[in-house]
Protein backbone atom coordinates (compact mmCIF):
# COMPACT_ATOMS: atom_id res chain seq x y z
CA UNK A 1 0.00 0.00 0.00
CA UNK A 2 1.28 3.12 -0.64
CA UNK A 3 2.32 6.10 1.64
CA UNK A 4 -1.00 8.61 0.78
CA UNK A 5 -1.24 11.92 2.40
CA UNK A 6 -4.95 12.40 4.03
CA UNK A 7 -6.27 15.08 5.48
CA UNK A 8 -5.55 15.83 9.11
CA UNK A 9 -9.53 16.61 10.15
CA UNK A 10 -9.99 12.81 9.15
CA UNK A 11 -6.82 11.49 11.06
CA UNK A 12 -8.40 13.42 14.03
CA UNK A 13 -12.04 12.90 13.37
CA UNK A 14 -11.00 8.97 13.86
CA UNK A 15 -9.34 9.52 16.55
CA UNK A 16 -11.35 11.16 18.33
CA UNK A 17 -14.21 8.17 17.51
CA UNK A 18 -11.76 6.08 19.34
CA UNK A 19 -11.14 7.62 22.38
CA UNK A 20 -14.80 8.47 22.88
CA UNK A 21 -15.28 4.49 21.82
CA UNK A 22 -13.47 3.40 24.35
CA UNK A 23 -14.60 5.68 26.96
CA UNK A 24 -18.05 4.42 26.23
CA UNK A 25 -16.89 0.82 27.30
CA UNK A 26 -15.90 1.48 30.63
CA UNK A 27 -19.40 3.14 31.49
CA UNK A 28 -17.87 4.68 34.96
CA UNK A 29 -18.87 1.63 37.16
CA UNK A 30 -18.28 2.65 40.38
CA UNK A 31 -15.20 0.75 42.38
CA UNK A 32 -15.86 -1.62 43.97
CA UNK A 33 -15.13 -0.34 47.38
CA UNK A 34 -17.52 2.13 46.23
CA UNK A 35 -20.45 0.12 45.18
CA UNK A 36 -19.92 -1.97 48.74
CA UNK A 37 -19.79 1.02 50.80
CA UNK A 38 -23.00 2.35 48.80
CA UNK A 39 -24.88 -0.79 49.24
CA UNK A 40 -23.93 -0.95 53.31
CA UNK A 41 -25.10 2.09 53.32
CA UNK A 42 -28.82 1.79 52.00
CA UNK A 43 -28.86 -1.62 54.68
CA UNK A 44 -27.92 1.10 57.37
CA UNK A 45 -30.64 3.28 57.11
CA UNK A 46 -33.19 0.30 56.64
CA UNK A 47 -31.77 -0.70 59.99
CA UNK A 48 -32.28 2.90 61.42
CA UNK A 49 -35.29 3.61 60.21
CA UNK A 50 -36.90 0.30 60.84
CA UNK A 51 -35.68 0.65 64.92
CA UNK A 52 -37.40 3.78 64.67
CA UNK A 53 -40.41 2.25 63.58
CA UNK A 54 -40.34 3.94 60.42
CA UNK A 55 -41.75 1.66 57.90
CA UNK A 56 -42.17 3.83 54.75
CA UNK A 57 -38.17 5.15 55.65
CA UNK A 58 -37.37 1.27 55.78
CA UNK A 59 -39.10 1.16 51.87
CA UNK A 60 -36.95 3.74 50.74
CA UNK A 61 -34.26 1.10 50.05
CA UNK A 62 -36.28 -1.08 47.60
CA UNK A 63 -37.00 0.09 44.00
CA UNK A 64 -40.32 1.79 43.85
CA UNK A 65 -41.75 0.32 41.11
CA UNK A 66 -44.70 -2.35 40.71
CA UNK A 67 -41.69 -4.40 39.57
CA UNK A 68 -40.34 -4.78 42.88
CA UNK A 69 -40.60 -8.41 44.21
CA UNK A 70 -40.42 -10.02 47.61
CA UNK A 71 -40.74 -13.83 48.29
CA UNK A 72 -41.29 -14.49 51.97
CA UNK A 73 -43.11 -17.69 53.21
CA UNK A 74 -46.34 -17.26 51.56
CA UNK A 75 -44.89 -16.65 48.21
CA UNK A 76 -44.13 -13.76 45.96
CA UNK A 77 -45.63 -10.54 46.47
CA UNK A 78 -45.42 -7.84 43.79
CA UNK A 79 -44.89 -4.12 43.72
CA UNK A 80 -43.55 -1.80 45.80
CA UNK A 81 -46.97 -0.48 47.38
CA UNK A 82 -47.77 -4.72 47.99
CA UNK A 83 -44.44 -4.98 49.56
CA UNK A 84 -45.32 -1.93 52.16
CA UNK A 85 -48.57 -2.82 52.91
CA UNK A 86 -47.22 -6.42 53.79
CA UNK A 87 -44.83 -5.33 56.44
CA UNK A 88 -47.25 -3.25 58.04
CA UNK A 89 -49.74 -6.15 58.22
CA UNK A 90 -46.76 -8.48 59.65
CA UNK A 91 -45.06 -5.88 61.48
CA UNK A 92 -48.06 -3.63 63.20
CA UNK A 93 -46.32 -0.95 65.21
CA UNK A 94 -43.19 -0.60 67.09
CA UNK A 95 -43.55 -3.47 69.33
CA UNK A 96 -43.93 -5.78 66.83
CA UNK A 97 -41.12 -3.96 64.81
CA UNK A 98 -38.84 -5.01 67.92
CA UNK A 99 -35.22 -4.04 67.10
CA UNK A 100 -34.03 -5.09 63.66
CA UNK A 101 -30.09 -5.98 62.84
CA UNK A 102 -28.54 -7.21 59.87
CA UNK A 103 -25.42 -9.10 60.46
CA UNK A 104 -22.50 -11.06 58.14
CA UNK A 105 -23.61 -9.38 55.15
CA UNK A 106 -21.95 -10.75 51.77
CA UNK A 107 -21.74 -8.75 48.93
CA UNK A 108 -21.18 -9.80 45.39
CA UNK A 109 -20.84 -7.85 42.06
CA UNK A 110 -23.18 -8.55 39.61
CA UNK A 111 -21.73 -6.73 36.56
CA UNK A 112 -21.14 -3.22 36.97
CA UNK A 113 -24.92 -2.19 37.73
CA UNK A 114 -26.11 -4.96 39.73
CA UNK A 115 -25.46 -6.67 43.20
CA UNK A 116 -26.41 -9.92 45.17
CA UNK A 117 -26.48 -9.49 48.74
CA UNK A 118 -26.49 -12.36 51.24
CA UNK A 119 -27.07 -11.59 55.30
CA UNK A 120 -28.52 -12.92 57.95
CA UNK A 121 -31.38 -10.55 60.02
CA UNK A 122 -32.65 -10.73 63.72
CA UNK A 123 -35.17 -8.77 65.41
CA UNK A 124 -34.84 -8.48 69.34
CA UNK A 125 -38.38 -8.43 70.55
CA UNK A 126 -40.33 -8.48 74.19
CA UNK A 127 -42.43 -11.50 73.00
CA UNK A 128 -39.98 -13.29 71.37
CA UNK A 129 -36.68 -12.77 69.06
CA UNK A 130 -37.65 -14.11 65.52
CA UNK A 131 -34.63 -13.96 62.37
CA UNK A 132 -33.07 -15.90 59.46
CA UNK A 133 -31.65 -15.12 56.42
CA UNK A 134 -31.70 -13.08 53.24
CA UNK A 135 -30.91 -12.78 49.52
CA UNK A 136 -31.24 -9.21 47.91
CA UNK A 137 -30.54 -8.20 44.56
CA UNK A 138 -29.62 -4.64 44.12
CA UNK A 139 -29.74 -2.31 41.14
CA UNK A 140 -27.41 0.73 40.33
CA UNK A 141 -30.30 3.57 39.30
CA UNK A 142 -29.91 7.30 38.90
CA UNK A 143 -31.09 7.83 42.41
CA UNK A 144 -28.49 5.38 43.82
CA UNK A 145 -28.55 1.95 45.03
CA UNK A 146 -32.17 0.13 45.40
CA UNK A 147 -33.15 -3.61 46.17
CA UNK A 148 -35.12 -4.58 43.21
CA UNK A 149 -35.46 -8.51 44.33
CA UNK A 150 -35.83 -9.58 47.88
CA UNK A 151 -36.18 -13.17 49.24
CA UNK A 152 -36.27 -13.43 52.95
CA UNK A 153 -36.80 -17.15 55.59
CA UNK A 154 -37.36 -16.98 58.61
CA UNK A 155 -35.49 -19.51 60.95
CA UNK A 156 -37.65 -21.22 63.47
CA UNK A 157 -38.55 -18.72 66.23
CA UNK A 158 -35.72 -18.37 69.27
CA UNK A 159 -35.92 -17.75 72.79
CA UNK A 160 -33.09 -15.51 74.22
CA UNK B 1 -7.11 25.17 12.25
CA UNK B 2 -5.52 25.11 9.00
CA UNK B 3 -5.96 22.02 6.65
CA UNK B 4 -2.93 20.42 6.60
CA UNK B 5 -1.88 16.50 4.98
CA UNK B 6 -1.49 13.65 7.36
CA UNK B 7 -0.23 9.93 6.22
CA UNK B 8 -3.37 7.63 5.16
CA UNK B 9 -1.97 5.38 7.75
CA UNK B 10 -2.47 7.62 10.62
CA UNK B 11 -5.60 8.14 9.51
CA UNK B 12 -6.65 4.44 8.88
CA UNK B 13 -4.43 3.21 12.39
CA UNK B 14 -7.17 5.97 14.08
CA UNK B 15 -9.97 4.54 12.51
CA UNK B 16 -9.06 0.95 13.44
CA UNK B 17 -8.89 1.63 16.62
CA UNK B 18 -12.55 3.20 16.58
CA UNK B 19 -13.95 0.26 15.11
CA UNK B 20 -12.08 -2.13 17.53
CA UNK B 21 -12.97 0.18 20.72
CA UNK B 22 -16.64 0.01 19.47
CA UNK B 23 -17.10 -3.73 19.17
CA UNK B 24 -15.39 -4.18 22.52
CA UNK B 25 -17.78 -1.70 24.37
CA UNK B 26 -20.60 -4.44 23.05
CA UNK B 27 -19.01 -7.19 24.55
CA UNK B 28 -21.37 -9.28 22.14
CA UNK B 29 -24.45 -10.21 25.09
CA UNK B 30 -26.63 -12.76 24.01
CA UNK B 31 -29.69 -11.27 22.80
CA UNK B 32 -32.00 -11.60 25.44
CA UNK B 33 -34.66 -14.28 23.49
CA UNK B 34 -31.31 -16.51 22.93
CA UNK B 35 -29.98 -16.00 26.59
CA UNK B 36 -34.13 -16.80 28.50
CA UNK B 37 -33.58 -20.25 26.04
CA UNK B 38 -30.29 -20.77 27.45
CA UNK B 39 -31.47 -20.45 31.01
CA UNK B 40 -34.78 -22.16 30.16
CA UNK B 41 -32.58 -24.76 29.26
CA UNK B 42 -30.17 -25.65 32.05
CA UNK B 43 -33.51 -25.65 33.90
CA UNK B 44 -35.64 -28.10 31.86
CA UNK B 45 -32.08 -30.16 31.55
CA UNK B 46 -32.27 -30.41 35.47
CA UNK B 47 -36.09 -31.24 36.07
CA UNK B 48 -34.97 -33.86 33.43
CA UNK B 49 -31.87 -35.31 35.54
CA UNK B 50 -33.76 -34.93 38.67
CA UNK B 51 -36.73 -37.24 37.37
CA UNK B 52 -34.40 -39.78 36.61
CA UNK B 53 -32.79 -40.19 40.20
CA UNK B 54 -29.50 -38.62 38.62
CA UNK B 55 -28.73 -36.10 40.98
CA UNK B 56 -25.32 -35.17 39.88
CA UNK B 57 -26.56 -34.87 36.41
CA UNK B 58 -29.29 -32.38 38.48
CA UNK B 59 -25.94 -30.56 39.97
CA UNK B 60 -24.82 -30.12 36.46
CA UNK B 61 -26.64 -26.72 36.58
CA UNK B 62 -25.06 -25.14 39.31
CA UNK B 63 -21.32 -23.38 39.37
CA UNK B 64 -19.02 -25.77 39.87
CA UNK B 65 -17.16 -23.65 42.59
CA UNK B 66 -16.64 -23.06 46.52
CA UNK B 67 -17.95 -19.54 45.63
CA UNK B 68 -21.48 -21.62 44.86
CA UNK B 69 -24.16 -20.56 47.93
CA UNK B 70 -27.61 -22.49 48.42
CA UNK B 71 -30.11 -20.58 50.80
CA UNK B 72 -32.80 -22.75 52.45
CA UNK B 73 -34.59 -23.27 55.91
CA UNK B 74 -31.55 -24.28 57.80
CA UNK B 75 -29.16 -21.33 56.83
CA UNK B 76 -26.37 -20.97 53.91
CA UNK B 77 -24.66 -24.10 52.17
CA UNK B 78 -21.49 -22.90 50.65
CA UNK B 79 -19.70 -24.80 47.39
CA UNK B 80 -20.63 -27.26 44.79
CA UNK B 81 -20.00 -30.15 46.96
CA UNK B 82 -21.61 -29.71 49.72
CA UNK B 83 -24.72 -28.46 48.17
CA UNK B 84 -24.49 -32.01 46.32
CA UNK B 85 -24.41 -33.72 49.67
CA UNK B 86 -27.19 -31.73 51.23
CA UNK B 87 -29.53 -32.58 48.24
CA UNK B 88 -28.22 -36.37 48.51
CA UNK B 89 -29.00 -36.35 52.13
CA UNK B 90 -32.60 -34.65 51.97
CA UNK B 91 -33.22 -36.70 49.22
CA UNK B 92 -32.04 -39.91 49.42
CA UNK B 93 -33.43 -42.03 46.81
CA UNK B 94 -35.76 -42.03 43.91
CA UNK B 95 -38.98 -42.27 45.92
CA UNK B 96 -37.95 -39.33 48.07
CA UNK B 97 -36.63 -37.13 44.89
CA UNK B 98 -40.44 -37.80 42.79
CA UNK B 99 -41.02 -35.89 39.82
CA UNK B 100 -40.31 -32.51 40.03
CA UNK B 101 -41.49 -29.51 38.30
CA UNK B 102 -40.54 -25.80 37.71
CA UNK B 103 -43.03 -23.62 37.18
CA UNK B 104 -44.36 -19.85 36.35
CA UNK B 105 -40.88 -19.17 35.43
CA UNK B 106 -39.64 -15.21 35.97
CA UNK B 107 -36.13 -14.51 34.12
CA UNK B 108 -34.89 -10.67 34.31
CA UNK B 109 -31.58 -9.73 33.06
CA UNK B 110 -28.97 -8.03 35.04
CA UNK B 111 -26.94 -6.87 32.37
CA UNK B 112 -25.31 -9.06 29.78
CA UNK B 113 -23.88 -11.85 31.99
CA UNK B 114 -25.96 -12.35 35.25
CA UNK B 115 -29.59 -13.15 35.12
CA UNK B 116 -32.76 -13.35 38.17
CA UNK B 117 -34.85 -16.35 38.02
CA UNK B 118 -37.69 -16.58 39.93
CA UNK B 119 -39.97 -19.25 40.14
CA UNK B 120 -41.78 -22.40 41.77
CA UNK B 121 -40.87 -25.82 42.82
CA UNK B 122 -43.06 -28.92 42.94
CA UNK B 123 -42.30 -32.47 44.14
CA UNK B 124 -44.81 -35.33 43.04
CA UNK B 125 -44.54 -38.15 45.51
CA UNK B 126 -46.03 -40.94 47.40
CA UNK B 127 -45.18 -39.93 50.71
CA UNK B 128 -47.24 -36.67 50.13
CA UNK B 129 -46.23 -33.45 47.94
CA UNK B 130 -43.84 -30.88 48.77
CA UNK B 131 -42.95 -27.16 47.17
CA UNK B 132 -42.27 -24.18 47.15
CA UNK B 133 -40.45 -21.07 45.72
CA UNK B 134 -36.87 -20.24 44.55
CA UNK B 135 -34.84 -17.39 43.61
CA UNK B 136 -32.34 -18.40 40.98
CA UNK B 137 -28.87 -16.24 40.60
CA UNK B 138 -27.12 -17.26 37.30
CA UNK B 139 -24.36 -15.90 35.16
CA UNK B 140 -23.11 -16.74 32.02
CA UNK B 141 -19.45 -18.60 31.51
CA UNK B 142 -17.31 -19.98 28.82
CA UNK B 143 -19.33 -23.40 29.16
CA UNK B 144 -22.82 -21.66 29.34
CA UNK B 145 -25.42 -20.45 32.49
CA UNK B 146 -24.76 -22.09 35.31
CA UNK B 147 -26.53 -21.04 38.72
CA UNK B 148 -24.30 -19.45 41.56
CA UNK B 149 -26.46 -18.93 44.03
CA UNK B 150 -29.85 -20.21 44.78
CA UNK B 151 -32.96 -19.31 47.43
CA UNK B 152 -35.35 -21.87 47.72
CA UNK B 153 -38.38 -21.74 50.41
CA UNK B 154 -40.43 -24.68 51.10
CA UNK B 155 -43.94 -23.78 51.53
CA UNK B 156 -46.37 -25.93 54.05
CA UNK B 157 -46.72 -29.86 53.30
CA UNK B 158 -49.42 -29.97 50.55
CA UNK B 159 -51.95 -32.84 50.75
CA UNK B 160 -52.65 -34.48 46.90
Amino acid sequence: MPLRKTPLWLALGALSLAVLATASAFRSPQPKDAREAAIRKVLAAQQSDWNHGDIRGFMQGYWNSPGLTFAGSKGFTRGWQPVLERYAKTYAGKEAMGTLDFSELEIRPLGPEAALVLGRWHLQRQAGDVGGIFTLIFRRFPEGWRIVHDHTTQSAPETK
